[in-house]
Parts: structure tokens; sequence; C-alpha cells
């Protein structure tokens, strides 16, 4: 779609030169023909650098737009780029351009659906009832049960096995909210990448990621039931375990271990070698290498104090 | 079914006029074809103003009931109604009165199902692998994506997307238990019904109501791995996020936000613009327009200076 | 495959006797034709009583193996069992001996998946989108919902209901992990044994044994969105409430409740008619007849007295 436009659907005055917008990013990683958005002061930082073609923002901030960098001018920045990004969602079923490769000595079931336009790996088996969208690569040696949906757009490595009734790749939970108290839904048109030698288990939902890719790293290991909001970077060799829930863009280093019900409030970062005990619920960015338990966090040592405490009260006064 | 067999199969003496039973219902609710059960005292005050045709009460409260309704006198009012709701279950498939009415520019994959007597909108989307039941109505402008299951007579409006694997209509967790020790199902006559605007997330299960409606309200989000109970009214613009779970019977008002693995403990109401943040348990009713955390619930800010403390106490004494 | 061979591929040095192995068990478990491992020191006192064919086991405790039972000694047996797991794996899809026997009146979708060699008892019902795996039995009068996926091996007893999405026998959360914090996958072997009268809610999911069965006994019945580990065993008339999560060899008596979003850790008991409260997180084993609460888990008289406490503080202090 050209800006001109797409300023005029979102009903913005835009006097900056015409192009063809190919989608929306981040002020990081927009590119001339992309357009992105400023909301937050915090990404104030990442202005002056910004390749983007135009951007989302308010009127007192634009004079701060690097050259050449065009400005859509509006009240809410945030809001209009989730208006935008309705123009930029992909067909919900794609046009064929090849029917999907299908590797050497793979198993599979025809009551699976394989979409179009992907790649299957030697030696991958496909259980019934497992849906394989459009556009995803899935590596060799893969075992897909049944009931697996892998929305469009999915990338899979070598030797992984997705367990029944997981789901990759759908949407991420943004949203923009209007003054009178709707919400309207940010189009997510990234994807979800897992890596070599990962294991996911059975109803377990990772989500796409708004702009970019959710990563899960080689060789991590994810129970049954867990929730992976968009833009999650999962670290190698992570060890999540039933339940946990990681809300969206939260980053976890390698051999990271979520214990079982644990959760973590996303935008944050867990640092290598780190280990959240059960329920432990991550509120702030955490280094790595130590053992952390509780809601709020706090290390784990800690915690047991704490609750010697509390019993200790307990029994005095209760 | 005839009140008189009904009574002789569930071993009650039954003395007053026989009449076809059409099903069962609260107190409140119950027509003169319906019956209805008294169990717990808080609904007695519903007894005087009942239409149903009969009610399972205990003998002492007998005398109570309003001229014209017949009394099915037992020791557990609440068992009886949960032995009698087997016989008004309706078939798991039902009879065809007419093929679904699909509208114009659907996009139905073959591998969908689609059951019986049903209607689906301009529009609509389903993909392979899902599952439309009978009696099923779903609007305009929907898409459904794989492997999501709508159990029968759901109601879906327009503009509404059911992300992969969620379960709408399911039964709900309702048992009556017995003397030793079992548990009785009540079969869940009731269904979901899901206005417009509403996303909902892959894995999210919600319940068929009892009797009556499951409602999600206009405009709604709800993330993945929701539980919301049989019952459960949803109002308009709330916000769910992830593995939060509402049990039977809560009542939410509209933009009332919760957040991730947030829960409630059912029979209650939350006042409009409430908001719990992640992991609050609510355990009875809260009134609209504060923020609330913990497990018991407090204000947001309570909670915090609570944290404080002990994170004071703890440097103290630890 | 022949122990020396098996000894070779795990590059340990085996002076024992050749014999055919036919899997792996516990050192309690297993037979003359098995094999078995010593990790930890908890189980040496299974050891003089083994019955296995060889065990993995560390140089220094070699001795204490009763005779004729040969060491297969290693650094660390526990992940050489791991490793050697993968040679006892069953095929992913079996080889068909015969066609899935149907009992009378069952309604069957042509759009299920039903597997070979196994048996489907009178009056069940299974809905399109259901897997039914290789070597499954069911019983009489049951119903099994949509798109639910029960893998092989899988046995289930009359009058059970499996709602949407529930996945049985998926392999659980078991690996060992090499020095460089690598994860290597068990191969769980075993199967789920469901008994009769149970019911199991929508996208609920029951992990598979490593060895042996999980078992959910006679009248249970188990909510939404539950997660049950490999080796559970859940006793008789069991209810248990959505989100719960039950860690591995978790094992509960006849009659237990557990709340909304409650937890054992795993390798604990719990007697019969306890109940844990909603949230509860249960760490060790206990005792039946009483009700708890909280997590680290008190009796739930103890959380009301501490919570009351708190809520003191709170408002002296805050």
């Amino acid at each position: 779609m050209r800006i001109k436009e797409l300023a005029k659907k979102l009903s913005i005055d835009y006097e900056g030169e015409d192009f063809e917008v190919k989608g929306i990013s981040t002020l990081q990683n927009a590119s001339k023909d992309e357009i992105s958005f400023l909301e937050n002061p915090k990404y104030l930082k990442y202005l002056p650098s910004t390749k983007a073609g135009a951007v989302f923002i308010r009127k007192e901030q634009a004079s701060m737009l690097p050259k050449g960098v065009n400005a859509l001018i509006c009240e809410n920045p945030y809001l209009s780029m989730a208006y935008a990004s309705k123009y930029f969602a992909k067909k919900l079923i794609r046009d064929k351009e090849f029917d999907t490769k299908i590797g050497k000595n793979c198993t599979i079931d025809p009551k699976a659906h394989i979409g179009v336009n992907g790649e299957i790996g030697d030696n991958t088996t496909i259980f019934a009832g497992a849906f394989i969208g459009d556009n995803v690569k899935i590596g060799k040696n893969c075992v897909i049960y049944p009931n697996v949906t892998i929305y469009n757009d999915t990338i899979i490595g070598d030797n992984c096995r997705l367990h029944a009734g997981c789901v990759i790749g759908s949407d991420g939970f943004g949203y923009a909210h209007t003054k009178d108290g709707k919400h309207i839904k940010i189009y997510h048109n990234g994807n979800v990448i897992i890596e070599d030698d990962v294991e996911i288990g059975a109803n377990t939902t990772i989500d796409r990621a708004v702009f970019g890719s959710t990563v899960i790293k080689k060789g991590s290991i994810i129970d049954n039931l867990v929730q992976i909001g968009h833009n999650c970077e999962v670290g190698e060799y992570n060890i999540i375990v039933a339940q946990t829930g990681l809300s969206g863009s939260s980053k976890l280093g390698r051999n990271v271990i979520m214990g079982g019900q644990s959760a973590t409030a996303g935008h944050l970062s867990i640092g290598d070698f780190a280990t959240i005990a059960a329920r432990g619920g991550v509120t702030k960015s955490i280094k790595g290498g130590e053992v952390y338990s509780g809601f709020p966090l706090m290390k784990h040592k800690d915690w047991l104090k704490l609750q010697a405490l509390l019993a200790r009260i307990l029994k005095k006064k209760g």
C-alpha cells in the first residue's frame, strides 16, 4: 500500500513523499520501505538512528525525527499502528506458489493438512489431525503428533518433537485501546522459529511475533500447557515445566529453568543458568546463575527464610 | 418425559398432577413445563415466585412452595436434580433437520466437520480440523482456526476469531455427590453465547451452562489457555490474560482486566473497570474502578505495602 | 537388543553374560530380561532384591549387586539409562496385527483416526478429529469428543467421557542431563490406564509413564486444562479442578479434592479424603482427612490465621 493512501485511510495529514509501504516494524529494525511508531518514551533513544520510511509520532516529538524519515503525525501512535497493521496482514490462506516439498522417508497421514509453499525434511512423521500451515518449514527427523497446529510462516529445525494439541504461531495478545475502551487488534505479521532438538509438550501454545520472530533456541525442552507470548526468546537448553507462562518479549538466556506454574511479566530478561522455582513470578530482569522463588520474586534462600519467619509468627501469635 | 415416570425412576413418591417435563432450570427461570430444585437456603427467596411445574425439595420445606407448584420430595434435592438431568440430555449427535446454511464467500476446508441444523455467516473461514457441532450459529467475517472444537448449540456473533485448539461449549464441571463419595454428573443442557468482535486464544476452554448460557460479551479479548467455567458472564470489552481461570457463575462487568494466571472463586461479581493484577485470586464480589492484587485479594496498593513490609521484616530478622 | 551390543553402543565395558534385553524398568519391577539403574541412593534398598538382568551402576556400588545380576558400570547411571531408552522405544506407528475391534452400536465419525490392534467397546461414540492410537483399548459407553488425542497403548474403562482437545498418553517430561547442560530424552515406554466412570475435561493433558502406567482410578472427575505428569496415580473418586498440575509420581488416595490452580511437587503421596484448597501447593507427603491451603502448604485453618495476621500487621504498620 502507498503511504499516502494509508494516511488517508487513517485520517492522518501526511505531507512527506509517497512510497510503497512493505510493512511495519520497530524503530530499530524498520527498513526504508517500512513504517514504525514511537509511543513509549523509553524507545526515544532509537529514533535518531531509525531507518524507517515514516514513523507514527506525536506532533511535539516530530521534530526529533532524523532527516529523511517522514512523520505520520497522530495523537496515539500505538493505536494508529494497530489500525495500520490490518493493511499489512497476510492472507489467511496463501496463494500457492508450489506444493510443499516433502523429504525422503516421511510418513504423513492423509488426515493431516499440509499447506502450500513449505518444506518438510527427511524422515519426518506427521500424524492425523496435524495442521501444517502455508510457508512452513519443518526439518529432518521431526515428529508432529496428532492435532498439533502450526500456523503459517513457522520455521522448525531438525529432530524436534511437537506433542499432541500444541499450537505454534497463533496471534500474540497485542491490542491498542481506544479512549472509549475498545480493543483494536494488532495484526501479528511475524512468525515463530524453533531451532533443532526442541521438544514441546501437549497443548502448549507459542504465539507468533508481532514483528520479527518468537524464538525457541536449540535443545530447549518445554512441558505441557505452557504459554509463550509473542516475541519471547527462549535460550538454548532451557527447561520450562508445565503450566508456566512467559509474557510477551521475555528473553531467557541459556540453560534457564522455569519451575512448574512459574511466570514472567514480559519485557524483561533472565540471565544464563538462572533457576526459577515452581510458582516463581519474575517481575523484572534478573541475572543468571542464581535460584529464585516467590512472587514478588526473591532469591530462593530469602524465600525460605521468609516462610520460616512467617511460620514462627503464626506459631507465636496465630 | 412425564413427571410421574420421572419420579418413579428416581424412587420419589409424587402425588401432584402429571405433565410432560421439558427440562430443568433454576427457581428463577423455570417455566411451567420445567422442574427445579431447592438445595441451598440462599435460594429460598426465589421459591415464592417460582413458575416451575414442580420442585425437588426437602419434606420440611415443601409447605413453602407457592400454590400450584408441585413437590418432588427427596432427601437431597441437588442429587435428585443431577440424576434427573440425564433424562433431559440432548442426543450427542442431533437429528438432521436441515443442512447447515453456509453464507456467501465462506472458505470451509473439507477437513473441517460441519454439523447439522446450523448457520454460518458470510465471509467466514473455517480451517481444517475445526469441529462445528450441531445447531451452531456462527456470524459473519469470523475465523475459526484449525482444531477448534465448537460443541452443539453454541452461538457466535460477527467478526470473531477463535484460535487453534480452543474448545467452546464443553460440559461444565458440575456434579452432585452421594453419601458414599461418588460423583453424579449434572448433564449440562445449556450453551455458550459469544457476542460480536470477540477474540479467543489458542487452547482456551469455555464451558457450556448447566441451564441457560455462559456468555462472552461484545469486544472481549481472551488470551491462550484460559478456563471459563459454566454460567460465567464476561462483560463487554474485558481483557483476560493467559492462564486465567474463572470458576463457574463468575459475573464480570464491562472493561474488566484479569491479569495472567489470575482467578475467581465463582458465584461472585466483579464491577465495571476493575483490574485484577497477575496472579490475583478473587474470592468474593468486588466493586469496579479499582486495581486489586494478591490471594486473598486486596487493593493493589495494600498488596504493595504488604510486600514492602515483608521485605523489611525479612531484612531485620531473616 | 543383546546386552553386549547395547553396552558397546553406550561405550560401556560389559563383562557379564550376553542376553536379549526386552526393556528397562525400576529396580523393584525389572524382570530377568530387563535392565535397570541405580542413581539415587534412596533406591539402594531395592538393590538386594532386584530381579533385573543387569543394572547401570557406579563402579563403587557394583559390589552391592546381588548374585546373578550383571553390572553395567558407568559414571552417570541415569544418563546411561536415558541413552539406552531410545533403543527400546516402540515404533511411532505400530505394525498392524489386526484391525481394531469395534463393538456393537458404536458411532465412529469417518474423520476420526482409529489405529490398529485395538478394541472399542459397545455403544461408544468417537467424534470427528479424535485420534485413537495403536494398541488402544476403550470400554463401553464412552464418549470421545472431537480433537481428543489418545496415544498408543492407552487403556480406558467403561462409561468414560473425554472432552475435546484432551491428550492422553503424551510423553512425560523426563530427561537426563549431560555435564555440558544438554538434555537427553528418556523415552517413555509406559502407558496410561483410565478406569471406569472417569470424566476428563477439555484440553487436559495426562502423560504416559516412563515405565509401568500412569493411572486414573474409577469414578474420578478431572476438569479442564489440568496437567497430570508421568507415573501419577489418581485414586478413586478424586475431584481435580481446572488448571491443577500434578508433577510426576504424585500418588493421590481416594476422594482427594484438588482445588483450582493447585499443584503437587511430585514423588509424594496425599492421603484419602484430603482436600487441597485452590492454589494450594503440595510440597511433601500429607495425610488424609484434612483441608490444606497455601504454598508452602499448611492446614487450611493455619492459612486463614496467617492471612488474618498479615492483614492486622498491614493495618498497623502499612
